[in-house]
């Protein structure tokens, strides 16, 4: 086995992560909780913070309603909200069992980004209920993060949101992870020196993540005749009938251009590219020997790749990816939100505009340097401090670009 | 002037409290945050907190729902809501502008009994919204503390959440403010040497704490005969046609069982007891003069009391009590609902019931021991460490006592 292959196989897995993480969480109450910013020693101090000294930030928010941000809590928090129906690999476990995954994004906001989240689990799958129920918890959030929705209900959610509320509405399963993986190819395309406007790529996955990622790789320069999303059925293509539900219809408008149809193992014949966030063990080494070069695969099926990095490698890729954090390459959301609402925050944007994202895409492969980039180290690890401040400054730049800021951090 | 009444005045009211509030909420970028409870230093802490290790909690949870409790914040954690109608004395000013009380009450919480509360502040004031919304985000916390939403909605709204959610649901203006109050009252008739069973009490106020007062007042001793309570129309009596409402409807049936008119200089005439929960400066020395001897005033319009101590003092009044905290008695809302809700919390009651409410009365009240007792210290301070654990754990017993207990801590 040579040392590129061994260096990109993945460490023996921990059968007692489980159970600590168990422990973990019993043992804390949870991962997070409040705390006070001011003291509460004395009369005095109740007075201040509390009645009567508190009516006057109030009367003063009553009289303009903008100074919200200046005397409260608003200018730094963000709803973490889920209703719970697509919670990691695990599918529909319902408000309750999505708490541990909310408070969990939670604390990486605070610790990553100092921003204040708090965990909305909501006990709803319908979409207008959500929504209304969104809209009307706003006015304590400076931003909504979107978590853990399942598709197609999660499109209309984030774009019914965004139009009607004043505040950042994000939802990281879509976005997130584009920015974070096209932020990983634009590293592994310089290793294999291939150009984003040269590539054909197939992504495996129609839903919320596959086709945030597919609109996002166009925008990169991507060409629309060389970009093929997969579902269960195989590529989605114009005048298909089977399996088609109104965002499917918009990729197959916005892609394929040669309308190739057939099934995922018949599209990645050649391909360069292959991204998956879809389904464990699809992706065959047979499949991967038939693609082309060079190859590149991020397999990014939790907890389990659509195949694992050593069959990949052994079957002839190049650069692999996967979302696991004991193998190289972790294609992690920690490395995309916590920066783009920090962004989002200090310039009070009143959305995450797509200039915003590919900002942070583009912020977030420029902290790879040349020295570090190898196919092993495409993307920095999910806790890297460099990332945050260079994602939230180009965010923040972004932003103003867009119109969408009320702050200019210049 | 004598010392007893010198001790009764107020201090100097503090021009400057107002502008030192402001610069503390701006400074501070308001008065609570979140902070994490466990490390996120490296891979394997994430790993832990987060994915992949967070999927075992969540599995927990989806197979038993109970396990909610012991693997997340819920046990610990209480949503402040308001929808901004009736906060402090400033009205209706909306959901944005009360933001800073309900971070205070969430400092409160935390400080004074290690409960990690979060503001809910509703853009929307109707009833029904207001329910559904509180249920859908109710998963995430283990009780609901209301909070400054106006009469008669408030009513409505505290019945309904507490028939529909498992959780303890509170409204705090009515229940913590009686509760408070009267345990005040309990040691005021101890100095007068007056029994609860043999009194007459005036209350001035039918919004939402003058109906619990007047409920929890008859729980605790005072005859249905001698309890009257008065709007600003006067007397609430029977077949009294303008002005009522179902609420005042009720207290017209429970109350003035003598079925008096007039107003409220009326209804003072010869009255033991005064209790005010409605307006500024409306109580006149005169209308002291003609109450009984040893009359007790608690005068609570916030933050100018209905009269002011020095006058109902030099009135003839021998305890006086106001919400103020630079006047001696204050009657405080943080000598109750942090304790309630430990009590509550810690025994997982599904309900905090009259009985438990009246315990935290008792038990506050007997705090102030008899060495203590004196006409200007009738009540504990409001941050007296001694209060949360004594109203807690009498809480807590009456919540097994009950039988809405989870847990009996004993």
């Amino acid at each position: 086995m040579d040392a590129d292959l061994k260096a990109s196989m993945c460490k023996e897995s921990d059968n007692s992560l489980g159970e600590r993480s168990l422990e973990l969480h019993e043992s804390a109450g949870g991962v997070i909780g409040i705390s006070g910013k001011v003291p509460l020693n004395n009369i005095e101090d109740l007075s201040l913070a509390y009645t009567p000294g508190v009516a006057e930030p109030c009367k003063k928010i009553a009289a303009n309603m903008d100074d919200v941000y200046r005397y409260t809590m608003k200018k730094n928090s963000v709803a973490v909200i889920t209703d719970g129906s697509a919670v990691l690999g695990l599918g529909n476990i319902g408000a309750y069992a999505a708490l541990p995954v909310m408070e969990g994004k939670a604390l990486i906001f605070k610790e990553l980004a100092g921003i204040d989240a708090f965990p909305v689990c909501l006990d709803t799958t319908d979409t207008e209920e959500i929504i209304r129920t969104v809209k009307h918890i706003a006015p304590a959030f400076g931003g909504i993060n979107l978590e853990d929705i399942s598709a197609p209900r999660c499109f209309e959610i984030e774009e019914r949101l965004r139009k009607e509320l004043p505040i950042p509405v994000f939802h990281d399963d879509q976005h997130g992870t584009a920015v974070v993986a096209i932020a990983g190819l634009i590293n592994a395309l310089k290793i294999v020196g291939k150009q984003m406007d040269n590539i054909s790529v197939v992504i495996s996955g129609a839903g919320a993540a596959g086709k945030a990622i597919a609109l996002k790789l166009m925008y990169a320069g991507v060409s629309a005749e060389r970009l093929i999303v997969c579902d269960s059925r195989g590529t989605i293509y114009k005048e298909r009938k089977e399996g088609m539900n109104p965002e499917k219809e918009e990729i197959a408008n916005l892609t394929n251009k040669q309308n190739m149809t057939g099934t995922l193992a018949d599209a990645l014949v050649g391909a360069d590219v292959f991204i998956g966030v879809s389904a464990p063990g699809i992706v065959s080494s047979e499949m991967v020997s038939f693609m082309a070069h060079d190859a590149i695969l991020f397999a990014m099926a939790n907890p389990i790749p659509e195949i694992m990095p050593n069959i990949a490698k052994n079957a002839g890729a190049r650069v692999v990816a996967t979302g696991r954090s004991d193998c190289p390459n972790q294609i992690n959301n920690c490395l995309g939100f916590p920066g783009i609402f920090r962004g989002a925050l200090d310039t009070r944007a009143s959305d995450i505009t797509l200039e915003m994202e590919m900002a942070a895409v583009f912020a977030l492969a420029g902290i790879v340097t040349d020295d570090e980039l190898n196919e092993n180290y495409i993307i920095p690890g999910p806790l890297d401090k460099r990332v945050v401040e260079a994602v939230a400054s180009a965010v923040a730049e972004a932003a103003v670009r867009s119109g969408v800021a009320k702050i200019n951090l210049r």
